[in-house]
């Protein structure tokens, strides 16, 4: 089954907006079975629009029209649907009566161009959209001779999405031929997705009725989405369960999740379940490792605290880097990454601390050091680690680089 | 002048991958008076592609396909625009030849299929490719009686946009009637967009020869993009930067910049111009603000350092934050954002200090602090400032209105 989706607004046509909807539907309508196989967008002009609904209700069983579904004259998606069926809107007592009670429970008169939102398709079902006052429309009806369900969504993405999970995804599966879909995410950190390809292509090639997809999410994580229809959910989930469990003992450690979680919130795991605790020492990263770790919800469970010394004396006077060691290393070294990590251990009384220092650029290079060098330290009071690495890209790659490295020697440290 | 963009590749058709290119080309189409009307994503079928460019060439003068130009079997575009135009592609020696040369330099044999990124349409401009081995082209040609104007370019953005650039640009300059343009885009730092707009919407209606956009850009900023287009760039200027000036009036100290600078930068530039430094000590945000200082290349001339302190215990020791102060009011409060700003000011001898202490959720909230109460302090030795406020939306949005109110009081304190 086909689906084309439309996003309807002029703003979506300008250098500043961009249809963001489409990306969600199409994952839900994947998970019906549906394939989209087009994608408009069409400014808010009623010629324009005909013209796209024409084009589409002829070609796709399954058109959403996103958008211009609110009270103003610029809202056309009603009136250009129903002229290209060729049918007259008909305006709903009961739309009108909800939208004048959710007026006056603000106490707002009602603009009379707010009844325009009542209009319906003939035949449609309405969807009353709870987080906004443009309701939704479902049609099924014929087009030309074939069959064709039509749904008007607002455009907004939270009434959006509200909408069609709770109105539109059963509404959907009543139509559609039983299917069973199992999916599984595996994340992978630390690996160039050619490698991560050229790993697992020959088993995954052998497992041609789960379909696999390989993407570079950001800069050190990739991502193996697994995907299999069958007859049962259980089917299903036993045929992305086996070539999972295949991929991961091919990747090994370097898979960090397969159930969704994030490489902090990982990390954060780790640490919560080993009752350990965590401090760091920033420099290049300026806070942006504090930052992704912080990002986690009950995160202040592990994660006691950190400092960003860009400064030498900073350096020494919070995370305890002997000013000795970094006149005889240099900031950017090895010896004063493994310093900052103990120190600031040390300093919060953690379980383990992680210390960075490196040249993120433009600035600073040297052919020695040259911009994109970057230490990262683990310590643990026993056996301390660190690596050196040479970054490409600009300040904020090299930045996410060297906090990716760090979370994923958290990760190998604690696993 | 009206243009349609069409985006070929059934990877834009997942839920994984999105165009962004069209919003470049949008951008630079705009400034050279050429609106976009519709935009298109269709996969790597050839019916599906036929289709898009027969009702593309049907309705557009200028017609952009970007994507579908590779080696490989699924790369369809210049044999579905052949097909449309009805006319044969012909194989273009000298690309043979380019290609053949490029991968000789690589010392790699040159698969056939390669050959077929040279199959030009007749009468069209080769456009090379600096970045990548599938060439562009350019055709000024007729469909169904109306001239129309057909470039294929590169899917991959950084080998569209330099091709684009480079050599799409002028040839389209010299198509279109001259037209000259002027721009200007003011930051607003803090301001509900409706207030925004509620207060320079008397006058900016009152330049109707300046396009006005305002754009809610980020929490806590708004953009508000002026355009006009006139006989001269000297004139176009002059109109814009009149309503600027005036909008500037009326907005007064909100306006952080009006020539492109991000806050972080212009809180960089007025610690640089005052030849003074800072240092921060967060907590709620986690290290957010001090990441989003040092995001800026050169942040080091006047950013010596933070310490993000989640426990009781890091407050008082990084931050020199008095034990008895917090067992008197708790962590998050007036006093405690106060302790921070001045302490960790005092302990990296910096000019400015900023504190930040807060209720960042999901959980931690009570009825007395509820999440998203937070306090932001800046001290400098002599007037202390600290304010109190409650942020809505998650934990991330909280984070982040957090940091951008500190940047705000900074600059603020600096101008």
């Amino acid at each position: 089954v086909n689906a084309e989706i439309v996003a309807v607004g002029s703003e979506l046509l300008t250098p500043f907006r961009q249809d963001t909807n489409s990306l969600f539907l199409t994952d839900e309508l994947n998970q019906l079975g549906v394939e989209v196989h087009f994608k408009d967008v069409v400014g808010d002009n009623r010629e324009d629009l005909i013209r796209v609904a024409r084009a589409a209700l002829g070609r796709s069983e399954i058109v959403i029209f996103m958008g211009g579904l609110g009270p103003t004259e610029d809202d056309l998606t009603r009136e250009c649907v129903a002229e290209t069926l060729g049918v007259e809107l008909r305006r709903d007592p009961e739309i009108i009566a909800a939208l004048y009670k959710r007026f006056a429970a603000r106490r707002i008169k009602m603009a009379e161009n707010n009844s325009r939102q009542a209009d319906v398709l003939p035949g449609a079902t309405v969807l009353p959209n709870a987080n906004g006052s443009a309701p939704g429309q479902w049609l099924e009806t014929d087009y030309e001779g074939k069959a064709r369900v039509i749904m008007l969504l607002p455009g907004p993405p939270h009434e959006l999405k509200a909408l069609f999970e709770s109105q539109c995804v059963e509404r959907l599966r009543a139509k559609l031929p039983p299917l069973f879909i199992a999916k599984r995410v595996l994340k992978v950190a630390m690996m160039p997705e050619s490698e991560c390809d050229a790993r697992i292509a020959p088993i995954y090639t052998k497992y041609p009725q789960v379909q696999t997809t390989i993407l570079a999410s950001r800069a050190g994580e990739v991502q193996v989405h697994l995907q299999a229809r069958a007859e049962s959910t259980a089917e299903a989930q036993r045929q992305v369960d086996e070539l999972a469990t295949k991929l991961e003992d091919e990747l090994d450690q370097r898979v960090f999740s397969s159930t969704g979680e994030s490489l902090e919130q990982i990390v954060g795991y780790y640490l919560e379940m080993r009752g350990a605790t965590l401090a760091v020492a920033e420099s290049c990263t300026g806070g942006l490792l504090s930052q992704r770790i912080t990002s986690v919800a009950g995160s202040s469970r592990y994660f006691l605290g950190g400092v960003v010394v860009y400064s030498n004396e900073l350096k020494s006077s919070l995370a305890d880097v002997p000013a000795q060691l970094i006149a005889e290393h240099g900031a950017v070294s090895r010896e004063v990454a493994l310093a900052l990590a103990d120190g600031i251990r040390r300093r919060c009384s953690a379980t383990l601390g992680v210390g960075i220092t490196g040249i993120a650029g433009p600035g600073g290079g040297t052919p020695e050091k040259p911009v994109g060098l970057v230490y990262v330290a683990v310590a643990d009071g026993h056996n301390p680690e660190v690596v050196e690495r040479r970054y490409p890209g600009d300040r904020e790659r090299i930045r996410w680089w060297a906090s990716q490295q760090a979370l994923d020697m958290l990760r190998l440290k604690l696993i």
